[in-house]
């Protein structure tokens, strides 16, 4: 076996159990009905753990999106044309897309990571060029990556989220690739052992004879690779594309390193699954921000069984935007746990024993 | 009839239809798949009508909680001691509570209004008193208010709201009152006409056996009042909080006034049901935050029926915290329909027609 992929079976870091017992207490002993606080509770004693400190921090979160071209494109499996990728990559520097405005809106670093694009990328400043091919190779046909490509998108992934990691950041990863959903859905399909009919969806917006074609176009493809559950390098490798492996190296990562993972809608899921069936220990480090209208994502969530995604607001737009839009809630998760008075401190008279 | 309610029923603001369908139309041409930023789109789009205006803007906030204690406390259907309405309200004075935390996270303006404590109040900068008595009575035995203690608590309601409006601020409301949740599920069973069983639930934390005892005190209360549907300002008076009367003049001249509201959990639900029925026009300047925990909230929500809360994180606090929890998000919704560049100014190829 190869061992370029050594490195991603590393141990994830260890959570504080003392931290998150000592915030746990700390919930119970603000001026609050005890768990009033719902999922703000939960994950501001998750964020205490991960952070190993009494006092978790949102404040910095670094966005990292991953643009690639798929060659599955070309089975008009998408409802935009192939072209698209570079354009949106061409707006993301210009600070026109739904991922710049949220970046500034919370102040958040934004990097976005070329990893090929069949049309020209203008580039621009917070554009970095890591360009692996102008596109995967169609899956319908052949392994979408040689093992030296996917190695590459991986080491993107990494180089990401080591940046978030000496910058003290929370990570979110992002992604951009017209006919994503279709590498996505594949992959899940192999990696959940289910039919790619439950999985399959309009991505950026098919419709029924489109959704028809590209569930047909999955099957055909999928019947040609002989792939099973238990080898998840060779399905990424086999049927990703270089945006969703640069997500996975960043997951794993990000968790080996400490790094808390606010993990975006049905692309990004998909990558941590990938991560996880890689490397268990990433499961403890993600954050799911939102449940993707995408309608494979249920499944998908099903996979990791004791994590909810914070929002459900019918969002299915990917470059991490809605990741990006759980910032504030984090963060005042954070406020909440960190600046209430204690009713020792606030001379609140405590719930009656009951 | 008295004519001391009789404003309650004056024209709320229409909504620009003209603002509506501008917004409606540049959802559609941002760089985006249609509809792909789900509820936020439909949020952007309320608010600009709200606001009729091409930038709708959630920048100014401002909260108000509004304090009161019950006379049903004494019937033990709470699972904090009374004092703790006014040790609150000291808690909001000094910046403790969630509430505080939240406003000085979001920048939100915050005024806590006392309507009548058992225990004294130490008052604050933020805290203004407008107190109506003590507590309402215990309406297990009589009416809780007089019509003149409704047409008061009413009209704090209405101070705050034009308080709100002057600065064109959207309006949260929040409430604190040890005991209201008996208050206000009283106050939907009759209006929802559904049994107090369907709506009972724990408030701050009682167990079966203090529900149970709950559900039998709002029972035998209501079998005494013999309230009907159709008399929503009697069944206010009959069984509502200062507070809860507060809320709903605050919503009713909001709306009167053209200013959106932030409807945060059971008790302000209450309220705005209340305020629907006395006004039918104030259902389109509401916005819902989150899902109470409460069990009766479902039951709530169903009154109102195009209307889905952005949030769903298991909170049930109250003071408004969770409409606060949103202030984020609609300020995000904001940023994405203004700020983001339409496929014609970034030059991307708009989605293939299918």
């Amino acid at each position: 076996m190869s061992t370029a992929f050594d490195w991603l079976e590393e141990s994830t870091k260890p959570l504080s159990q003392l931290s998150f017992q000592q915030a746990k207490s700390r919930q119970n002993e603000l001026t609050k009905p005890a768990g009033s606080l719902g999922a703000f509770e939960t994950i501001a004693i998750r964020l205490a753990a991960m952070q190993n400190t009494a006092k978790p921090s949102a404040d910095r979160v670094s966005i990292h999106v991953f643009a690639a071209d798929h060659g599955i494109a070309v089975e008009s499996v998408s409802a935009f044309p192939q072209v698209v990728t570079a354009e949106m990559v061409n707006n993301f520097a210009r600070g026109g897309a739904a991922i710049c405005v949220a970046a500034r809106q919370f102040s958040a670093d934004l990097q976005v990571w070329n990893l090929g694009t069949v049309a020209p990328v203008e580039g621009g400043s917070i554009v970095k060029n890591r360009i692996i091919a102008p596109q995967t190779t169609n899956f319908a046909n052949a392994p979408a990556m040689t093992e030296a490509q996917l190695s590459k998108a991986l080491a993107v992934g990494v180089e990401a989220a080591e940046s978030a990691s000496e910058q003290g950041s929370l990570f979110v990863g992002g992604e951009m690739g017209i006919a994503n959903t279709s590498s996505a859905t594949a992959i899940a399909a192999v990696l959940l052992a289910c039919k790619v009919s439950d999985l399959v969806g309009p991505g950026t917006g098919l419709d029924k004879a489109g959704i028809e074609n590209k569930t047909r176009v999955i099957d055909i493809a999928l019947a040609r690779h002989h792939l099973s559950a238990n080898q998840p390098i060779k399905v990424l490798r086999s049927l990703g594309g270089f945006e969703i492996a640069a997500l996975v190296g960043a997951y794993v990562r990000a968790a080996q390193l400490g790094t808390p993972i606010i993990v975006d809608g049905f692309i990004c899921t998909v990558a941590a699954l990938v991560a996880c069936r890689v490397n268990s220990g990433v499961h403890d480090w993600l954050i799911f921000s939102h449940q993707s209208a995408e309608p494979g994502y249920k499944h998908l969530l099903s996979a990791f069984s004791d994590h909810q995604p914070l929002l459900n607001l019918g969002m299915r737009l990917g470059e991490g935007s809605g990741a990006a839009a759980c910032i504030p809630l984090l963060r005042l998760a954070c406020a909440w746990h960190t600046d209430m008075a204690t009713f020792a401190e606030a001379a609140v008279t405590v719930q009656d024993e009951k």
